[in-house]
């Protein structure tokens, strides 16, 4: 298939040059008994690989549940992957557990979903161009056309999908736009209610920046919150999206510290610092399989 | 007067040996309007002070509210005050402002309340000790007995108020401990609801330490709600008390990173260090006339 | 004179609208002794203007040096500038203080230098554009073409200064460029020694960004060194620039956690989100003159 | 076995009530090559033990160094151990791997060395009877008497060796003292040179704190040069202790925001909180065997 056509593994962006066909990423989830771990590794000792790192968390002692990130190097891994698979669904899948194997030069797909504000958007394209986030960025869309120079000007397509009327009209032009052509989105300060129909449809996970400490001040306007109620911290919170307004599994949180003398504005300004470096963790995590959803929680490897 | 009926100056605790009769601290609020910083530095100027150090905040460029700290330095200023304090209200009470003048050496006395918890308890008695914190601790009180001896080995006055029953049997022997004998209430994880009419009756400031980063968590069992929400960072809060729980005017807050693998066990160990900080400082801060509430918000100079 | 060619009141970068000609920034600076507020006060009353900000640092109770930065508000600033400098000298410089009047809305002019890498430069471009450094960025100059491109679409000139062979060609280049036309010269990473001559003759502050927590790993390849110590966090420092490598007055630092799996590219990597941060927080602080030079520290308020 | 002789299995300090005969910690090191992993899990899962936990680090992706830490759950752990060593030795140590296997339960019997400053020793002692530090505190050892009461109120033996003239009958007895009765050494701001013979003869890990972000201000005076180079973060550095002052490799390090306005004083009372919680940090750490030395660096997992 011509790289044009399957962004993720095209030169452009992050070309990942000094990533060989070399190194995988299993990710094991399920309820925990003895031996699994055996069972993993073995299954790895036996085709020649060498485990790079191994991160494993157990809930409890007994009879939690298990999860476990295993990165891995194997030469020709794609050549192997299929045979690989046979043995991991056949040794880890009886025992009722969940896995998933990626490749690490295989970069997800990415759509960054922005409003007016700009800063976590050239954040993210920003760091993408730097080489520090291993994805591929497929398109930027935004309900306003303010950014497209500045999105183009990183060589990356811009829709502008404006959101006025029936909402359900750019709900249905934003499916268009992605079904099929990414792995995840990105909602980099997106202003507008993300319905419950669109994240069954689109089927990708769904990252959001929340501008405060959640679950302190949830919902519109936090800055001028976290000024009435005199905090003297304030944060940022990038979590997957769920049908409850900002109440889905929280990534990654970061505060800074202010005071009396910082107005509303100074807040969204200290703020949007945070945002940027809480949501480009999220998404660089995110896109190195080190986030496993568990319940309303996330474990991050 | 003799020593024991005036701990503020008893050498008991902070003898303050280096501090001698020279160091005042002067704070001006009101309505703000061109001039005020002049009348505060003439008159001292006429005095003879030296500023030490000056701290002014204006909520608005013009018509806001006007906050000033002044610390000097000036000889005898004992002797002197009541001349001071005539020119102050004579040039500042005429023109609608509020002042507080306070002397370095004359310590707050405080009473400090504590349940089962030590941590709180034992850092202030601790830095006390070691003269971080400016000021006396008159007593400690507490509805349980545990913490007796380790009080009394830091020669600290140690009363058991056991909370049973009649709850306004225990409110009055407190405020029969209380009334006259301190200037400031610590409650440092006391883990029993203050009435409003024990807070008008007290007539003193009380500081409380809430084991959560308000607003978020607001209640009983903050670790645990933490954890049950997937949190990444947990936190302290020291405020005011007033009459709406857990609402009231933030002096300090303070947060540390926490992870998947941590239970609300390991979340509550953790925090305990944060509560440990933030009342610390919140304290000492008050104690060294830093605070100044403004509604339901602080000016921390 | 045209807007054009004075870029400090030109329109492009922060045309600063919200910034009406009424604000004024004072420091004061010399041998402490009682009544040096009263009298600033008292002139900037006699003025009719409002304090909105002021704070005072005296390094001794007594006898020590003596600091101030005071902002006030006054209708017709300029007009009136000529007139209150001649009372500040008059009664200020007569008593051996130094004073320094300057105007919010007269941005300062900067030079920002950079080499290969982009991260700080394009920090300070991005934050320009955005409204939150208050500064006008006069030109960008580099010894590599590299960013002409990035730089140009900031819509601020790019000049490449290649540095080979005889270093004095270029130095007399970069004067040529910078003299008169700027107020501060910002190394955002230039990886060039700077002379003593250079700065003598170019006569405006320097402020340069070192890429590791000073006074710790001065010189070359901070992040290898870094590495090779096994610390456990790593930082980035904001300085003037004097005649001593390294050695020149901070003015802010910060620092990042690290563990044992991060690469010394790692390490670059994570400094190179502190050395943004870091760097901007002290352009911003200078540009608002907020930072005193104190033989080797700084007074920042 | 009298509970005096054996410390570490004694009820005074961390009883360890809730720890019952069946955790058990494994840490393997040597040169990485694949199915170490493997090997170690099928060993565990053969004697039907649960993994807890499993962290890994590898230092390159073929052929570096390989470092491994499994917590395990298994019922009779202290029955079953020599027959698991067995195993462990025949399948790890023949090829050429290092292991180590500790019991949760067996606390490692700990000396505290202190002079003058008491905020590290009392830290310490503090968390240790609040179940925080999984140790037993066999003894407290000082150059001075002044913190005799205050350690025995601990229920911790106190002995008192001046070091004055023959330093090296205060080293006679430091090793009477401790040799057989503890496994590791905390120089708690034990102002007193260590000699190389004292390390050689001690035989067990000794963890120091120093009062500095080493490498900076590496020495006597540590606040007082920070205060002189005006650095505006001031840090603590708990490592252990080798033949080159302040060199030995770094558990942990932190920090705490200063400003012009601390005097050298204000850095020490300051940083007595970042010391105290270092410290703290590295002592728990290493009592759990998440430390692990390699050359002049640590893994801690």
């Amino acid at each position: 298939m011509p790289a044009t056509t399957d962004p993720h593994t095209s030169p452009q962006g992050n070309s990942n040059p000094g990533s060989v066909d070399r190194t995988g990423r299993l990710i094991v989830t399920g309820q925990d008994h003895p031996g699994i771990v055996a069972t993993v590794s073995t299954i790895l000792q036996e085709f020649g690989a060498n485990i790079v790192s191994l991160d494993q968390y157990s809930s409890d002692a007994e009879g939690g549940s298990f999860f476990q990130r295993t990165v891995f190097d194997l030469a020709d891994l794609s050549a192997r992957r299929p045979e690989l698979e046979v043995q991991l669904e056949k040794r880890l899948g009886s025992q009722g557990l969940t896995w998933t194997l990626t490749l690490e030069q295989q970069l997800k797909r990415v759509a960054i979903f922005a409003s007016k504000s700009d800063h976590c958007l050239v954040e993210l394209l920003w760091r993408h161009r730097r080489g520090e986030l291993k994805m591929d960025v497929a398109m930027v869309v935004s309900n306003h056309s303010d950014h497209a120079e500045v999105v183009r000007q990183f060589g990356v397509p811009f829709f502008h999908v404006p959101v006025t009327g029936d909402k359900k009209e750019a709900e249905r032009e934003h499916l268009r736009l992605l079904k099929g052509n990414v792995d995840l989105v990105v909602l980099a300060r997106y202003m507008q209610i993300i319905s419950d129909e669109f994240l069954v449809e689109v089927d990708v996970p769904v990252i959001n920046i929340h501008h405060s400490f959640l679950p302190a001040f949830i919902g519109a306007g936090p800055y001028q919150k976290a000024k009435e109620r005199g905090v003297k911290l304030i944060g940022a919170t990038a979590h997957y999206v769920t049908r409850d307004l900002d109440e889905g599994p929280i990534i990654e949180q970061d505060v800074v510290r202010v005071d009396h003398a910082d107005t509303a504005a100074d807040l969204a300004r200290y703020g949007a610092d945070v945002e940027r470096q809480v949501l480009a963790r999220a998404v660089s995590w995110h896109c190195e399989d080190r986030v496993v959803r568990w319940g309303n929680s996330t474990i991050v490897f």
